[in-house]
């Protein structure tokens, strides 16, 4: 239990998946024995990045949400159980720097007070859509006997999307935002206290940086892209093994969110909660060193938010921490995993 | 619980969606609320019909199966399970007569043994996919505290789609194959029965009809398409609905299959496994009166595959049976609903 999301796997088409080391993502290599196998003329990128492109443009994403394992019913209302869990799938398009077109929203709910419910949902899935000028295309229902379940499937328009594969060495690595808001809302909510309305916001209703990762494209800036849901140390060793390169992590240049260093006991934590915590469905670039420094301030003017960066490319393998005082570690790949308990 | 879909609702863009009277109906209504409100330039086909269909050609449907709903794992093997989802979710795009580009495959697995049953689940996906030409292209995969559940978006090509309402007073009406076999394959097995294998298969194994849907498409002969997951009489009743005609079928013409025939207790009970059985995967078609009958033989020969004229179009709502005697009834739609317990 815990509010990160199921770690996907649409993507870049090379032999192999281009996943971080870790149980789930073991789990996701094995679900996925075919990727690679069989190039298609119709297939522009197969599984392992944040989208599948197909048609010559059309990118694609599913992301399930489960509850008791995403979200519990105490912490959000069904509207916005419905607006995060598409909104966690259309960060996929911006991942990918993706138009957004449509969604399909797939549920299965229990029985009991179906329809009230089932209309809550859809009110907070087709806020979440609207937000980012997609439509919502159609999607299935089943009752279950289980908890409810909610797997959204997003399609927009990529002629020129960008891949986890693009970093090179030299490159900065940039993050939007402040981070570790989610993870500390959750953190609360699982010690029995009340996460301050910031924080709150930030599990219950994040905002899929499309226009951002658009704007950003427009700019020619975009080496590599992903969205950070699995937390960014192990998000960016996503990037890492897809591109075969070391990304290094500057320990003070790592945006963490206010609300955050209030709510932690140390500085520590709030740094663990920023680095490892995941769902702030921020997006996370590369760029060729000194290439958007000059940009940053209307980036931020544009948009009302920060962007930071957070590290930079090395040759090798892994993700590092450079400590302030000079001192380099590898990092632990952290992030939510299902399946292996790390957090 | 049964074996039925979960009722999809991907569609055809007028005002209202398009499907039959009923509880289970009504419930994807007030989920789609936005159904036809926001026409866009990028969406040809929005919710209401087997598939979405965008960017000038790019259908797009999803299919949840929840355990307990759609299957029991008592009935299934896991490989047949991740079969059965998909061949479902790639029939909605022989619905629309299109050509299968890919699959995502979402997957809530419950803990335990998750490495096996995923690997064995994505084999039976794979099998389906490849079954038709489509590659498989990603997906998301989470843990759960409930039933297995899996949710298959798949993707297809379908520049001139065929839609549920193009169906004219006048129509003949078409059906592949022979119907009841997965209808009566649960039954057995809800009364404690091993069913036989041909009708087990047709449950375990169905066969997207494809190709066949593309070859009647390629000879200009479909006005209206469907496939029957719902059960004839309430696939038809969606048709009737969206075409805004009413539909007759022949009690006699109905397509039994032979093993039901075995099977029943009763002719009557033969026909009604046929008629509201669902899940079938067979399509169900409307072409101009007498343009069929002469390709019916190369047809067969092709596939290997019964085409039958079940029924035919008039003007007026809902659909009747036309009995031996001449007498004709209001059919109650039956059909498998979720939420409304209807079988």
């Amino acid at each position: 239990m815990a509010g990160s999301r199921g770690a996907g796997g649409q993507g870049s088409g090379g032999r192999g998946l281009g996943l971080a080391p870790g149980r789930e993502f073991d789990l996701i290599r094995s679900f996925f024995p075919a990727a690679g196998a069989a190039p298609r003329a119709d297939v522009t990128v197969g599984p392992g990045d944040d989208c599948a492109v197909v048609g010559g443009g059309i990118a694609l994403s599913c992301d399930m949400s489960v509850e008791g394992v995403h979200f519990r019913r105490e912490w959000l209302s069904e509207r916005e159980i419905g607006y995060r869990a598409a909104a966690a799938a259309l960060s996929d398009l911006a991942a990918v720097a993706a138009r957004p077109i449509g969604l399909l929203a797939s549920v299965a709910l229990p029985r009991g007070d179906a329809e009230a419910t089932a209309a809550a949902l859809m009110e907070g899935v087709t806020n979440a859509a609207e937000r980012v000028g997609a439509g919502v295309l159609g999607g299935d229902m089943s009752a279950t006997p289980g908890p409810l379940v909610l797997d959204i499937t997003v399609i927009g328009e990529a002629k020129d999307p960008v891949l986890r594969c693009g970093a090179t060495p030299g490159d900065s690595v940039w993050v939007t935002g402040d981070l570790g808001g989610a993870a500390a809302a959750v953190t609360q909510w699982l010690r029995g206290e009340t996460p301050a309305t910031e924080l709150r916001e930030r599990f219950a209703a994040p905002v899929p940086r499309t226009r951002e990762a658009l704007w950003l494209h427009r700019h020619r800036l975009l080496h590599a892209l992903l969205d950070l849901s699995d937390g960014l140390a192990g998000d960016v060793g996503h990037l890492a093994a897809a591109s075969g390169v070391a990304i290094v992590l500057d320990s003070a240049a790592v945006p963490i969110h206010p609300a955050v260093r209030r709510m932690a006991g140390s500085a520590d934590e709030a740094f663990r909660l920023a680095v490892a915590g995941g769902e702030d469905y921020e997006i996370c670039f590369t760029a060729a060193a000194g290439a958007v420094e000059s940009l940053v301030a209307g980036f931020q003017s544009e948009f009302g938010l920060r962007l930071s960066r957070a590290g930079w490319v090395e040759e090798g393998t892994g993700v590092f921490l450079q400590r302030r005082g000079g001192g380099r570690e590898a990092l632990a790949l952290g992030g939510f995993q299902h399946f292996g308990g790390a957090r």
